[in-house]
């Protein structure tokens, strides 16, 4: 933050200047109507007194608020402005810019209407009264930068009291790229999933996520570590949280720290903002994949782990090849949902939505290219596709055929 | 409510087949990107990692969430859904449709990007919570199609709240309409306002909110009548409300019923949904002025009013001359609001913005012609500039020069 205020001053002039800024100038969303409305006649369907024959209707047939209304394609995105970005905890109006380019990616990529909303609140009762309040007239929810642990929280108790899909993207769009990810590179290293040993250091929001994933789509074993080391049954610091994942990794049972764990291990996944130097990727067997997503600055470099002996390398700058970037998973996940009329997004949907992110890449399959370009214009229906038919299989659609 | 049900019954067809079904199908609004993303650089621009410059700038200098959002230029819309239109308490999905139409009217009109909120609760605590714990991303609040008494504390307590504008449009938009309309039909009938004797048949939200700005704008006297008949001080059976609007009218000190107090009157306003005969129109005073508002039904039928001896006669439909509309008021007052960071909506805002209505009639004026067409092109813009100049004057706004 320190780094920040110093490029950015009250008497600094570049506001004005930086084509970022400029770019922000009023922001970056808009509401517009979809129909014309040029004269009085026109008001009358729109408004009174046609409305609210159509309010009437949905009044006594409530499935007409699905039909008639925006609803089955409108999501809130919701933010306590707690953990946006690299930044931590800047507010609600600070967040609005990153809950805008959401909803901006929303559209672009996936035809979604989404409200950002940044909530003056981070009591999670007071979250999880307030979204249930303001969600009658949309058809999903995203949950967008607030800290661990209060967003598993969060989303638990909302998508008990909802019956919309509620999905924290920073969990589980990240989740879903990872795997995608992942898949791709032990294709690339010819190893199968099963023969993975992973070691996640970092055991926040994405990491919690990316391991409970990674152990539903069959990794061989994940041991995921804290500042304190592997999170293992032995160890009597552990939250609730952490616990639940030491139960269900750590096949192992690892102990000790992180540098210890990760010797002769497959895959480094770093979720943790900390550095990794050259010689502890050195000690991972022999062509290790190595995803190394901190933000803005990776764990360890992308040439460090190279020149120490990994295969396939990823990050989260788009300046370095594999960008696991949530773009490829959250606008085809939450599109094959509303298509549908799902109620939640289950495991299921999620490794759908991994298994389709990874097909595309196809006969480009390279160590330098695991995962699609977002730009790829297949990419938001593919997705959505499968993510549609797993919501099916599941059995998690609003009205079952 | 009964002749609705009668029209649409579940195996009812006519959903598929009739226009205004039609025309509501998938909603009326969307939301969409300002900005084209095209490329890695764009999303580099518009999403991580410039966009974290822009939020640090805010959470440093948070003036700037006012230029570098959409905040200034998007407002909320909320309902509880516990009185729309005529229908009455429908619930929120329900009330859906007539908020989309008010955020079509807001842009068309206003050019304002609106955003429905249709809340799971009518408590007023939680309504006031929920408010403002999502207010932050917002430059202002139209409270919607809430039921009278609620409105008024709802209304109140919020604009204690909050540093941005509340406004429920039921009670002040109508009554900046009503009062640009008496305005000119005063003088169509060569009336000063000072002159004038009101009586209104009706307490609710839009009556209680005509009375006291009538009041403001200088009527003679006002007689504000319940079903109980005349608001008076010696009436022991008032609401706080009520005892309020009894205290700051009825100057003649008239008790009694509604029948007894329009006799001789000049002006008839109903807000009531109740049935005015021929005979009671007859007892006002000649070249009588009656506004009819209540819809569909107008508590008497024009010709009937007319042949009683009004000189001029509202309504609030569209296919009767003289349409008390909202959309008249609402979009020019929150665009002069929002253009200049106004904290609120004053009396002063509010007058000035019915002598702006009331001036654009021009040389037109006529007993059929005493509000201006809802598509003249200089409406919004004369409202706005009107109310813009008097929010300066009144000194409430955000960032006084």
């Amino acid at each position: 933050m320190a780094g920040a205020s110093d490029d950015v001053t009250s008497s600094d002039t570049r506001f004005d200047t930086d084509p970022v800024f400029i770019t922000h100038l009023g922001g970056k969303i808009e509401v517009n109507a979809t129909i014309d409305v040029f004269d009085n006649e026109g008001l009358a369907v729109a408004y009174t007194p046609g409305v609210g024959r159509v309010s009437q209707a949905i009044a006594d047939h409530p499935e007409l608020g699905w039909t008639h209304t925006w609803k089955s394609n409108a999501i809130l995105i919701v933010t306590d402005g707690s953990a946006v970005l690299g930044l931590g905890d800047i507010g609600p109006v600070a967040a609005l810019p990153v809950m805008e380019g959401k909803a901006l990616l929303f559209k672009d990529f996936g035809a979604i209407n989404c409200v950002p909303i940044c909530l003056d609140t981070q009591d999670v009762d007071e979250i999880v009264e307030t979204v249930v309040r303001i969600a009658p007239a949309y058809g999903a929810i995203n949950l967008e930068d607030i800290s661990a642990p209060r967003c598993f929280e969060i989303e638990r108790r909302l998508q008990e009291r909802l019956d919309i899909p509620v999905f924290h993207d920073d969990q589980h769009g990240t989740a879903v790229v990872v795997t995608a990810a992942l898949e791709n590179a032990a294709k690339v290293t010819k190893r199968s999933m099963s023969q993975l040993r992973v070691v996640m250091l970092g055991a926040g929001a994405a990491g919690v996520a990316i391991a409970k994933m990674l152990v539903e789509a069959g990794v061989g074993d994940i041991a995921v570590c804290d500042r304190q080391g592997v999170l293992s049954l032995d160890r009597s610091d552990l939250s609730d949280v952490k616990r639940g994942v030491a139960e269900s990794t750590n096949k192992a049972g690892l102990m000790g720290s992180f540098e210890d764990a990760i010797a002769g291990a497959d895959v480094f996944i770093g979720v943790s903002g900390g550095t990794v130097g050259f010689d502890v990727i050195r000690t991972m067997a022999r062509k290790s994949i190595v995803f190394s997503l901190a933000n803005p600055d990776p764990e360890v470099h992308p040439e460090v782990a190279l020149e120490a002996g990994a295969a396939v390398v990823a990050t989260g700058r788009s300046d370095f090849p594999n960008q696991i970037n949530n773009v490829l998973a959250f606008p085809g996940i939450f599109r094959g949902a509303l298509d549908v009329g799902a109620t939640r997004i289950t495991e299921g949907m999620k490794l759908a939505a991994a298994d389709a992110i990874a097909s595309l890449v196809g006969d480009y399959l390279d160590a330098d290219y695991i995962v699609p370009d977002p730009f790829d214009p297949r990419l938001a229906q593919t997705v959505a596709a499968a993510v549609s038919s797993a919501a099916i299989r599941d059995g998690v659609i609003r009205n079952p055929a």
